[in-house]
């Protein structure tokens, strides 16, 4: 259905269920991907949409270039360890990095809101300028809004990112395959919690920061080493489990992890405990994961362990063919559950 | 200053002046000039950025190429000749246009609020999808974030395009000279009257529609056919008055108009004179101007004139050395006044 006469003008999602939109629908689970699958990739239909990947690639004149886009909204605008402006440059490099692109460009659309104290907005440019530095991309154009007070929250900014594709790799689901092993960058659960805890004036005995970071250099070192990457994936909204559920879906294989082998830390547990939060769900923003055949894994971790960013690098799981779609995890006492996307998110407008 | 080190920490804005962000801040005047020109473009400096264009001009392996960013906030959502949709698409259309690019891919960042009817979503989704269609671009990438009710207003998208560039003419502000005629494709105001009448309740005899519409294939045609272009603009927030200055203070140019070339429809005429505006700084959708040298005038015009959205197509202007950065009209009754920006605009959140 290229065609817009294609689709038809009912809206393709049950609205008796969900007339309105709600703060699920952005949350990163079930109904923000019933909402892209049902109305958005059937509006926009064509194969770099449909490949379900953070960005997408294209073919430009021989070579491949990396696009990919995102709004933040995140709540409050300054916390432990970041701000909206440090997230809105490294959330887009890292979606470029999860292509495999060498970060270059970034575009950045402000919406303000009037009343925004003007202190506030140069902290915030001055965040993106340092992060901007700090990943090696320009900001090359922009744009800028302001909306009426309490039709906006303060700051909202869209960056988009182009990078260059400089090797011959698929990295996406598609190229995952039965066999592959999943590791995973560090520990879990740190920006998250980071900002639930200013949210909800929360003190804990030692302050949680945002891992809030550009991931492009690693997975740039990964790959000028010639590692076989099969798939990258940040793990922002939704959290690791998210990430490899959707993994899951669209590689249509079944991914297993082990709880024990998933970094936390003690006070991202403790804390997730008094929030009643599965860090497994806990939004990151400078983690990821990489899917790579068994025999590269020994080289991919020894580079990882390398980086600052990667020094906790560990094996967390595999694929399998089993049950195509599903996740499951052993837990530590040796028990298997079904690992399954949550219908919303547990923490809204975390990015 | 490329070095984040290299700017100071105090606000480079006038804080005692305006302590907090103002609607005129992203009205395209004056007061959004400052903000861009003292701390966006600082912050971020790189040549791109300091073109002054309506994107950025990237050379990558040995090819040109468009990236142009802009977030819509127009209210109402729905509008005599389009909505919300139809502008996200054609305005990044028209900007990459605008750099003499053609339309490849465009980006969607969606930030919703909390409430939105689906059925509007959709609506707005579909108006998209053939807006795309009619400008041959493909959507590839987006994002969805939602806000809690109260923090948004209904829907904002932000698009960002990515156009390939197929010659080696330099079009941009730094390439007008004095001598050339400045060529405008059609009668001006439509945009914001269209949307001024429906905000204010307004009902004149006929309906004034939007003139919003793709202006890539135009230009294309320009292109193709050879004709010299030095510089081309979209006349949206600001309306031709701020266009026009824009260039003059970029290109170091006086710029002189005749008041009387330039077609203003009868209604729009009219209704410019019930709500007390200045066609001149009203905002189009899907009008431009063309600095080109005297002697492509003529082809341009015939050019312009083919087609549907340059059928009234004129000379309103040309460029002198006199006095760079000035812009001056003729008036009707032959008196010459000087064309200033606003210092914020007329109409807020217009597009």
């Amino acid at each position: 259905m290229s065609s817009p006469e294609g689709f038809g003008l009912s809206c393709p999602l049950p609205i008796d269920q969900y007339p309105t939109v709600v703060l699920a629908h952005g949350g990163g689970g079930t109904l923000m991907h019933q909402l892209i699958g049902k109305m958005f990739r059937p509006a926009f239909h064509n194969p770099h949409l449909d490949a379900g990947h953070d960005g997408a690639v294209l073919r430009l004149t021989g070579r491949k270039l990396a696009l990919t886009t995102d709004s933040y909204v995140v709540r409050p605008l300054f916390f432990p360890g970041g701000d909206i402006g440090t997230l809105a440059v490294n959330g887009t490099v890292n979606d470029l990095a999860m292509c495999g692109a060498r970060p270059l460009y970034l575009s950045a659309g402000f919406i303000l809101e009037e009343g925004l104290p003007m202190e506030a907005l140069w902290r915030v440019v001055q965040s993106m300028a340092r992060a901007a530095e700090a990943a090696r991309v320009q900001v090359v154009t922009g744009d800028t809004k302001v909306v009426d007070k309490g039709k906006g929250d303060g700051v909202f900014i869209t960056t988009t990112g182009l990078g260059a594709i400089e090797h011959d790799v698929s990295i996406a689901p598609g190229s995952v395959q039965p066999g592959d092993l999943v590791l995973l960058s560090g520990d879990i659960g740190r920006h998250g919690i980071a900002i639930m805890a200013v949210r909800e004036g929360l003190a804990f005995e030692t302050t949680i920061e945002s891992d809030c970071a550009p991931l492009a250099g690693l997975v740039m070192e990964l790959l000028d080493a010639g590692v076989e990457i099969h798939c990258l994936r940040d793990l922002t909204r939704g959290g690791l489990a998210s990430a490899l559920v959707e993994i899951a879906e669209t590689a249509e294989v079944q991914i297993t992890i082990e709880e024990r082998a998933i970094p936390v830390r003690e006070e991202v547990q403790g804390a997730c405990e008094i929030l009643g939060l599965d860090p497994l769900y806990v939004a990151n923003e400078g983690r990821f994961i990489a899917f790579v055949p068994p025999e590269a894994a020994e080289r991919a971790l020894t580079i990882m362990r390398g980086h600052l960013l990667g020094a906790e690098a560990c094996v967390v799981g595999k694929v399998m063919r089993v049950s195509p779609g599903l996740v499951t995890m052993t837990s530590r006492i040796g028990a298997s559950r079904i690992v399954d996307m949550l219908s919303g998110e547990q923490l809204p407008r975390i990015c």
